[in-house]
């Protein structure tokens, strides 16, 4: 039994690569692709220039776009379904409500509601019972008329962060945190950013990105006490700068323990953490020590744990907050694409949506 | 009058820019062209690739390079001049100790004699002062005959850190300081990395830069107290990584000070940096606040000053640390062939060598 | 004496390279900015982000921009000036005749005109005289009021071939060309290539580049015959490759002789070719040959002549066409604004704008 | 059954990507890892610095790397096996000659025997015939006592377009062919180019590249008569340039037919090309037409058929030679270790190796 997909912003990067991900997939399958109006009525190879690696089009160009309309989308699909969501922020606002008031699963790119309260912020090997929030999506407007039900995964530099504090924070806690970034192009999505910009340059993130960090790795790594997200209480400062890398967002990390730790028992601990998800898109294990002096680098280990891991290394004492270490993920499997499916993964096996 | 001038080094990457910065300057004159043994007898042509902008070989082409051997070089010029030191680490350590005894000025900027305490670690903008510490180079057996003398210039990463942070540590003190680095190519010298790592790639820099970079600044800042230099007093921790940038390191600097400060008059603090020194190659103003979000960046900024001031810009507050920026210099300018150049401009104006 | 110029289409790249250039030029002054009517009554800094090296918006930040109107611009002015237009080939189409109606000498960078039999198409070191032709222009609607004039420069990637070609046409005659280009994404405007296309990439050029190039060259390399230009009589054949290069095209010809000629020959007569042009902006000489295997390329050799002279090299026997070389042109300085510039000086020169 | 493979010049970048493409093939097992004295005797992981994508040192980084001697390595491997040569032209001269005496077949990618008259460049798809030359392999002191032998893969920029004419010279001739070539650094092994000399930038190749273009195609594509291969008779020229792609050497071929053919036909023609092989690394299709104005390129199209393929696109008419294409394929796979191994399994299945 296969649970039909609708891929929300199909013609982008993000949906690009869910279509791609989810050849294949064991019990999702792609049922429709919708964009936005510009878009619905072509097929698919006209609709868009095709960006990530594999078949073009994931075998699908001559599929028809559809509107992102729930009802025609629930008519096509016999039943509401999952609608993995890579819209922009703007029209993701309105349509995931609306999805999601239509009986529909939304597991979403968008950073519309990543901070709501009721809205959990998933990294499955890590918070899955933050799940647990959705119950009360009625508040917000989304129902919660089961299936109905919306969940966010994080902003993609995020991702490495969080996987690598989660063990620490668990066993020797977190005061502080200063961060910063090599973000991959592919970040700002296609077309995205200039290439005469990025040309043998490197430069400061124009956007918001610093600000996003900011919060949403206490969310993530919060706590679940009566029904509700606590967030973890650690201060966190971030440098965001766009790099010359086509896929693959590392991260300097430097960080205050409230226990110190030695950096061999750290390196121990991050890739020591086990999680029980047995979910086909989960990382197994979710964070890899990568060996060597210039290590972890997107061209060497960009594709550890098939893009969905995160490999970290040169983990060394800190001579201002007493840790430090590198960290890299792959920013649109895991940090986007592949982590819409895993949260939609998780949904169908916890019995949220019926397979 | 000039100062007869021999470039140690003058094969390699910042010989190369030695030479091309050294063309009609006012007062020095470029009198000798030295390498390693393997190199010597060849025309300067002939010796190595040229690898820097402007002419080929700053005109000299035709130069026969000579072996680095103070009697010969002394012989040469009819007198000892000054030896600009772009040897390796290995080699500087005997020849530029050798080059002091024989009565040459020499302007290093090598590691070897960095950290030494009779040995001045020069940014003439703001520790001009620190000068006054050769004369107790005696002591290493550099000679103190004058006018025999050795100085340095720091680690090219160190420049754009520790030019921002001179006018923060005299106003409202220093207390810590988390940095990360986005490095030039150009750096690591010619031909340096490798392509196959570098192009579309960032890596964590293999070397011990961020050993370096955890002392010098604090020399550098530090205080001439009876006649010797008092390391500035605060802790550093620097990740440092290569980009796929020609020239060009970019910092982004987290600090603590010790009096709190707001961006607005950081800003003020460290664009209004002045200083008295009338030399050639000096800059002026020191510090340039550049507007907008993407910068400061190497393909927009890098020649600001010549290519001897360092571009700041993103000055905000950190939740961490309290202050943070981005600040960028041109690393084989400021960071090493012009800062050689601007310390023997110093010594020459404080008659430390005959014009 | 100076002339007005107005820049139109100043917010875009070529627009910013023509505010740039213009800085302290002795006898031509940017009086006016114009751009779309996006754009018009913003500030030139709010109108637009400045991409071009050198001081921002060229100390103009806080010009108005002006819509492209002839009668206001000539208000402004107090006479019709040059009209130096960098503006979209679709609204090139009527602004610049319209502009030439009203009394204005438009230098235009647009295609809209190129292949017009009556409007010449300006390499002034090389075809000067083809300005005849513009006393026809009345024929296309532009007026023939004196100093009412159109005239344009070449595609960016025709400038380093038709240099180097024009010696050769003239004392060997040329049959064929096949020529491969490596093309910078400065050629396609900002922001013109995604970065993702791009980074570590290079890709055949998506737009009708090859059309273009296998036209242009056989029309400035023609010959004034009865106040018309016969085109040149040769076939070309173009292959284009935009290549992470930020400014600079290369390109790889293998031509055909009617006369044979040894590389050596080829080489000196095209370094040796001379013109009679006294503008500030001509290049002298107009071809730089360039010693060694791996040149010319854009790293070393991009701004010789100020970016307005070609460099080449690597002229050599081609087994099928019978010669062969490499030639590199600055595209947005030689290949665009700088050459916009250089038909201003020139209509100044020649005395078709009262100076 | 599996036959033992020696991995000779193990350190290097084709060595290590032969060890990668060879784990898990069905009936060739790496036996033995060998190299240069200097290397020899230590670990693997400790005697290079492991660069291509995949498993660190294939799984086999505790393995200790022996002496290029035959004697040695027959000895351990209990008999003579296959020797995968990826040794510099050098020590390759010697060496494969000895191992081939001492009852090895030998499958090189260097060229030190490529153009002898006994010695087959095979593109087992195309020319697996030219097999029987290596009867009179006595001739070259190579021994003749079966299972010696010597056979080698072309350079690697020739495979995109041998395998591209190959169809096109048996249907259709060809006279004479321009190309020119955009070589992705992974070609100069590791480390080979510097990256200063190749961010931003792209640079005609400064090795003897274009002689080698210009020779083996013909020997390749040549007709087995007698015994011997009769090269195919038709000239070819190449300008060759080095541009900053990891991997994937891009050519721009325009070609002159002896018999006309229009651009879709030449397509169905390259398109189509078929083979009777059944090989573990042959490419089925051997030809990948890929559509699109952008197409191919190395982003998107690198690993057709697992990096054996050649993907090609943008079939047109020439005015000058008549027929033009862009073909891409996979330097370091398809241009060299694939290839290598590709050749050893037709060694094994022509039964020139006892499996």
């Amino acid at each position: 039994m296969t649970v039909p997909v609708a891929i929300l912003g199909a013609t982008g990067m993000v949906g690009q690569r869910a279509v791609s991900l989810l050849r294949g997939h064991p019990f999702l399958r792609v049922a429709v692709l919708a964009a936005s109006e510009r878009s619905a009525g072509k097929k698919y190879r006209d609709a868009c220039k095709w960006v990530v690696p594999g078949e073009a089009y994931g075998g699908l160009g001559d599929a028809i776009i559809e509107p992102c309309d729930p009802g025609r989308l629930t008519a096509l699909c016999g039943r509401p379904g999952i609608a993995v969501s890579a819209l922009d922020t703007e029209p993701a606002r309105e349509l995931e409500r609306a999805f999601a008031r239509a009986g529909w699963a939304v597991t979403s790119n968008a950073s519309a509601y990543r901070m709501d309260d009721d809205v959990p912020l998933l990294v499955p090997e890590i918070n899955a019972d933050h799940l647990a929030v959705t119950t009360r999506q009625g508040n917000i407007g989304i129902g919660g008329a089961p299936p109905g039900v919306l969940v966010c995964n994080s902003n993609c530099t995020a991702m490495p962060l969080v996987t690598t504090l989660a063990p620490l924070l668990r066993e020797v806690g977190v005061e502080a945190v200063c961060i910063a970034t090599y973000q991959a192009v592919s970040g700002a999505g296609y077309p995205g950013e200039s290439a005469i910009d990025m040309i043998g340059n490197v430069r400061p993130h124009p956007g918001n990105e610093e600000e996003k960090l900011a919060l949403e790795p206490q969310k993530m790594l919060g706590t679940l006490r009566d029904g509700r997200i606590v967030h973890a209480d650690f201060a966190l400062s971030a440098r965001c700068v766009r790099v010359p890398v086509l896929d693959g967002h590392l991260v300097a990390v430097q960080v205050k323990t409230r226990t110190p730790i030695s950096p061999s028992d750290a390196t121990a601990l991050i890739a020591g953490y086990t999680h029980e998800l047995d979910l086909p898109s989960a990382a197994t294990p979710l964070n890899v020590f990568i060996d060597g002096r210039d290590r972890p680098n997107a061209k060497m280990d960009l594709m550890v744990g098939n893009g969905m891991a995160t490999s970290f290394g040169r983990v060394e004492r800190c001579a201002v907050m007493g840790l430090k270490y590198f960290a890299l993920s792959h920013n649109t499997i895991r940090g986007a694409a592949g982590s819409a499916i895993l949260n939609a993964e998780l949904l169908v096996r916890t019995g949220r949506v019926a397979s």
